[in-house]
Formats: structure tokens, sequence, C-alpha cells
């Protein structure tokens, strides 16, 4: 069975988009707007159609199982204004992930998006969590390390504004994807480098503070490979070996904690992961449809098409079967698909 | 022969230090502070000392000829005070350099920084850079993408406030290393994440622009083996295909122009950056005396000695050839060092 931890509904129809321009024509008048969450009117079958014609042919195309899915990561936008914005938006996206999981549940699972808002508490994200774990059944959440969109301003994950989040994860023992949401910064790409840049920061900001000596049981999935992490394993691991002594994890601690997914678009890129990077820590992963949806015109394969490089792959069965599967269910319990679907 | 192409002089006497300390003293009084750039004493026997002990010694255990070599990159410090703090500041570390090369004429050849400074003009970095290779016989200088030191709120290197710059680049012939200082934002970590992310993002702000078609002769250093772009190689390959009818570089285009360093501290790394980035586009560096310092305890050997892994790596003698000594050159046409120093 292969289990692809990492999708986005990149392709929901287009009544969420004009619910959201709705909500930017409101602040764009009053960036204090509050307003009221109101209705999405979105069918079962624009739901179907906007799915069978690309996440679940491709699904089908590569030999995917399932997929982990959330909210589109780009729309989360939480930096757009105020936690009454980010939180009416948030439920509808969330809904949406829970019909979409409803509508298919052994081709989807589902992972909520938090109503993370710049200034505001942290309260409303683990209120939204529990809402999702608790009454629609969702089996983790992404959680943005920088709600700004690439100010950086805001409490790194090492500060305690973050534990009321923290707790809630380990409680309900559900993982945490640390993945940012679209730059309104024109020094970054979004998917070019601020998630890379994000994933490196977030690995980095753990290994400093050893934070998770604090949270032993919580777990994170850094997504993108681990940015740039896996690439310069002999950089983090000599430095947190010179600084142990001040307080910074090893390596070796961070991976009873963190995770690293398969979104790595090229064969020597998922060699070099798997080849330095433990395999009990590789989750597969694709974020299909997403940021590079092209093919290689050297191979005629697409580059997104994860499964084929982890195919190739240096591996053993057993180990390949951990990255496809087995990783996957222990870093997500709640992840109730059977173990064969066809 | 073996040359290093990015190494800081991070162990310079403490009077430097000093010197920087007074500047921030008269900083905290008043922030707008212009002072006069002053005096720094320090002799010969001093800086002898300074590099005996350290990069002189590690070049000669490691069979490294020459050493790129410039002023200590954590300390440019471009966020600190204003354009007159950071030219007199720029000026001290400049001429200390130059004195070290004259010192040691066979074992380092200068690279400047720049005296960049939030919201000033780049014309005062011009006239240090001229100064620096008209005057004292500088090959290169190193040019900090975000002077903010982690806001990112000053312009990307595509916007026409860098073009005096880059003309001027392209006049004397020199490349710039593109490489940050120290984070003053603590969601960073300098030479953690901050570092890697800023070569990340360099390198998606030339691909996505296409800037280097305005300056087709400008040649960049992306310093640690380019952050986590080789690693992800296959996403911004397959983004810049996607996008080239929007304006967007070919890697292949940007081959012409852009260069990565051998800064990645282990085999599988090196492995990696040999086998997707094109030899003529890899220059050996070892960033010593740098951010890691300590030895693998798995193997007794300096996470930071590059050139073993080098050594090592699948590489025909003319690959390794280029890598150590030819790609320098040609990056740097005015090193003029012999072909043999021993």
């Amino acid at each position: 069975m292969v289990i692809d931890c990492h999708g986005h509904y990149t392709t929901a129809p287009a009544q969420l988009g004009a619910y959201r321009d709705a909500q930017r024509a409101a602040l764009a008048v009053d960036p204090s707007h509050v307003g009221e969450k109101g209705s999405l009117s979105i069918s079962d079958d624009e739901l179907v159609e906007s799915l069978e014609r690309n996440q679940l042919r491709l699904q089908r195309e590569r030999n995917i199982d399932v997929t982990v899915f959330s909210p589109r990561a780009s729309w989360m936008g939480h930096h757009i204004g105020n936690e009454h914005t980010s939180r009416h938006w948030s439920e509808h996206c969330n809904e949406l992930i829970s019909r979409v999981c409803d509508l298919y549940p052994a081709n989807f699972a589902p992972v909520c998006q938090l109503p993370q808002s710049p200034g505001a508490g942290i309260e409303s994200s683990v209120r939204e969590l529990r809402r999702c774990v608790d009454e629609m059944g969702f089996v983790g959440c992404n959680l943005n390390p920088d709600p700004t969109g690439g100010s950086w301003d805001g409490p790194p994950l090492f500060e305690p504004y973050w534990w009321p989040l923290f707790d809630a994860l380990c409680e309900l023992d559900v993982p945490a994807m640390v993945h940012v949401s679209a730059a309104c910064n024109p020094n970054f790409h979004s998917t070019g480098s601020y998630y890379l840049a994000a994933d490196t920061t977030a690995f980095m900001q753990a290994l400093t503070s050893g934070l998770f000596r604090d949270h032993p049981d919580m777990r994170w999935v850094i997504p993108h490979g681990g940015g740039a992490v896996p690439f310069h394993w002999g950089r983090f691991k000599g430095m947190a070996e010179e600084n142990a002594a001040s307080g910074w994890a090893l390596l070796d601690d961070l991976m009873s904690n963190i995770f690293f997914d398969t979104c790595v678009y090229h064969q020597a890129g998922i060699d070099l992961l798997v080849g330095v990077v433990p395999i009990d820590n590789i989750l597969f992963a694709s974020e299909m449809v997403g940021a590079v949806q092209g093919k290689d015109p050297e191979t005629g394969e697409y580059y997104d098409d994860t499964k084929r490089y982890v195919d190739r792959a240096d591996l053993t069965d057993d180990e390949r079967t951990k990255i496809f599967e087995g990783n996957v269910r222990r870093v997500y319990p709640r992840l109730a698909v059977p173990s064969s679907t066809s």
C-alpha cells in the first residue's frame, strides 16, 4: 500500500476563491472587519469533478492508494486580514476537506489548516484543531511557522506562545506538518525559496532549542524533503555536536520527533535523502497537484511523480514498505485506512 | 593546485572587535552617529600569529594552496548603525584583508565586503568595490542580498537598485559571492538556517527574473553548495521550464553566470552536488575556519575538510582539477597566483 502524506486541495471549485475574494474586498474597506462565517455553496458533483480530473486521476496513474489531504497551503494566507478572517476561512477550508474525505474515504484522509493570525493568540488554533480531530476525524494539521508570510517577525517555535498547541497535538496524538503559506514578500518566491527556507528554519529552531525535550511525544513532519537539511546533514550534525553542552539537540535526538517527506523532484535528491536520513524518519509524499506539474523533457516523466524515485532508490523491500506505508501509519496513528484498498 | 574560494578572516586580533564595540557604543547614544573612520592598531606580528595558528595551519594540513579571503561574513553586520557606520567598518575590514594578502601573497587572495546599509543607496558600495579592486588588487566581493539581517524588507536582487553595482562588477571583471551576514532575527540561526535560506533565495531571484539577461557578463558564486538548490534541482528545473514563457531563466541559462562552492560538510552532499550541477559550475571551498569546526566522531575527520570529500567523489582527474583550480581561476580572472606555489 502507498500512502502519500502530503497533498493539498489545490483544485477546489471556483466558489472557494470567490469566498476569499469577498473577504479581501471587505478587508480593503476595513482591515479590522469581523463579518460572519457565511456559507459556501459547492455541490458534491463539483467536488467529485475537481478531484476525478486531478488528484484521483493521478493517484490511479501512479499507484498511490491514499493521500493525506489538507487545504491548499499557498492559500492558507494567515497574514491576510485578522483572526476573524482566518477563523472563518480556515473553518470553510477544513469543512471542504472533510467533505472530500467523506466522499472518498478510501482515497483521502483529512488534515486541517489552523486559523493562525499574526499577533493573535494560539488558542483559536487549538480550538479548530480539536474541532477537526474530535468532530470530523482529522488525522493531523498544518502548522505555519511564519504566519506573517515572509516578515518572520512572530515568535519562533521554541517560544512558550506555541505550547498550548503543542500540548493539544500530544494529547490528540496527531502530528503537525510544518508548512508556510504563500509569501507576501517580494524577496521570496513561495514554492521556490520560501517553502524550503521555512523548512530549514523550523528544523533549526528545534535543533538549537531542544524544544522536544519539553514535548517528547510531539511529532513534526518537515515537508519538501526537509528543505536544505539532508543536503547539509554534516553541517547540522557537526553544529549540534559542538553545541550540545549549551542545550542543542543532537540529530539522533530529533529523530524521535521529526520526519521528512519525499517531496524532492529528482532521483539524485531522493537518493541523498534515503542515504543520510534514517529510513524510519522518511514518509512518502508527492504534493501533487502542486508546485511542479510538468514532465522532465529528458525522461518524459512527471517531476512530482516521486513514487518512481523511491521505487528506484537503493532500498530493501522492507525499507520501501516503511517509507510507503509503515512510517506514515506510525506518525499518523489516527489514519484508519485498512491495509488493503483493492 | 588547490584554491579555496571561500575563506573568511574569522580569527582577527581582538582590536577589530574592540573597534566594532566602540561603534556600537556610539550608536547606542545616537543612532545617526557619523563619527570618523579612526584607526585600528594591529601589528604585522599579530596578524601573522592569528593566521599561522589557524588558517595557515589548516591550509598546510589539508594541502590547500591558496584561499580567496574576505572579512568575517557574520561580522559584516550591515544592519548595524547607518551608512557611515558601515563605510568606516568595511574600509577597516577590507584594509586588514589587504594587509594579510600582502603578508602572504602566495596563500591568500583578497575579496572585500561592501558598505551596504538598509535604506541607503548602493553608490558607496560601488566606490568601495572600485577602491579595493583598483587600488589594492582585490579579486572579488561579497554581496549581501539582505543587509537588514533577516527582515528581508529591502529590494530583491532583480530591482534596478542594484544595477550600478552589477555594472561595476562587469566592468571590473570580478565576481560577487552572494553571502548574508549574521541574522538579528530570533527566527533564524545565522549559519544554520539564514545562510542557507539566503543562498536559495538569491538563486530563485535570479531564476524568476532572468536578471542575467541584462547583465550577461556578471558572475555570482552562491556559497554553501548553493543552499538547498542542488538537493532540489528537479524542483527548480521543472519550475523554470513551466515558467520560461513568462520570463524566467532556464537552469542551463543560469549556468553561464552562477557558480556553487563546495561548502557542504559530508560526503553524500558533495556527491549530490557534483552529480547534478555541471562540473564547470563548481568551485572548491571549505569556509574554514567557519561554522563547523569539529570532527565527525564516526570518521575522525573535520567536517569542513571538504577536500577529502572532493578527492573521494566520483570524478575524473580533469573534473577534479577544474573544481580545485580551473573553475576558480575562470570565475576570478584577477586571481594572479602562479600555477605552482611549491
